[in-house]
């Protein structure tokens, strides 16, 4: 997965359709103000557990803002990348299930979608829970998130997963054990909030009552 | 808060000292593949809990970016803002005290200054214990957040809070009851993940028993 062999920068192009930033101005309290913001997709993620092995399902993969994010929190902005001091592994996330919300269908069907192509579990709509609906990014994107619940079991497994057209996404099972110690202070797995969130929803609220 | 007279919208300035947008390119597996992110500031997060009052301290505030989302994801984009369709109450959420890494001292420092400054509490580093590192929007900035835990009481308190400079943030108290109502399917607040996951690790670690 992190058979990266090139990095290089450039400036966003105007017509990107991920990434559309502008500043915002508004009046409050009779004082101007502004704030720089963007415009990014909603998108739906799945706690994943499998009841037939006690694992939870989730999903790996190179992050190229992860990647940027880690070598400036280190040395500031850069131009240049130089793969011997930061290997493209430091940009590997572990994450839920998730995708984003870009199609005329509802948010459900979606994260159904996600569980069959990313994960390989083909599940109905009707067996996918609302766990939360949140904002991510309040300071940056303001987008926002649906988070569902789904326990799946090997006979629901359809495919091996890996994601469509050209995504590289390794699925990853954790044990109970391995998804606790996820939570633990020092652990490292450049994991967003949500999934952290997901893992203690997922122990507060639907783990086997001997965890 | 909410008072908020008139938005705007304009183009990102190319000088913005907040959002820093770019397209990263790179190869994976012999293929040239892009992405769209920005760089933004590293941030700290705080769970305050008042045991003298078996409170959690948490901040609300007017957050453009999220009022951009909500109308957003309901709409579409947009040029212009009517104020009377979209009051300016539906971009203010409810956070945990937070702050932006951008000063030349320590993060559990930094995580000090903003519990004095939003809201209004003076103790010292020793106190202040950490939760979790992770990174933030991990499709678009890739930012590093730690979590923080600190126990207050109202012997620390130094100030009301509320900010500094032109900020206009206003400290909430929530009961243990209603911090678990936040994390009820259906419980809408535009409160990001980070928020979420630090309740959920307070009610795991933290809280009373008897709660």
């Amino acid at each position: 997965m992190e058979n990266v062999s090139k990095i290089w920068l450039g400036p966003l192009p105007a017509d990107s359709p991920y990434v559309k930033p502008f500043r915002m101005y508004y009046i409050q309290n009779g004082v101007e103000k502004n704030w720089d913001l963007l415009k990014v997709h909603d998108s739906v993620a799945i706690i994943l557990y499998n009841s037939s092995r006690q694992k939870l399902v989730l999903v790996r993969q190179f992050r190229p803002a992860v990647y940027h994010g880690v070598i400036t929190s280190e040395k500031g902005t850069f131009d240049s990348v130089d793969l011997q001091s930061f290997p493209p592994s430091i940009g590997v996330t572990l994450e839920l299930c998730a995708g984003i919300v870009d199609k005329s269908k509802s948010w459900v069907e979606i994260a159904r979608e996600e569980v069959l192509e990313e994960c390989g579990y083909d599940v109905p709509v009707e067996r996918i829970e609302e766990v939360m609906v949140y904002r991510s990014g309040v300071g940056s994107s303001g987008a926002k998130q649906a988070m569902y619940y789904c326990e799946v079991s090997d006979a629901d497994k359809a495919n091996s997963g890996g994601g469509v057209d050209d995504e590289i996404i390794e699925v990853v099972e954790l044990s109970l054990d391995e998804a606790k110690r996820m939570l633990q202070k020092g652990a490292v797995n450049n994991s967003p909030p949500s999934c952290l969130m997901g893992l203690l929803w997922f122990f507060a609220n639907k783990a086997p009552a001997a965890v």
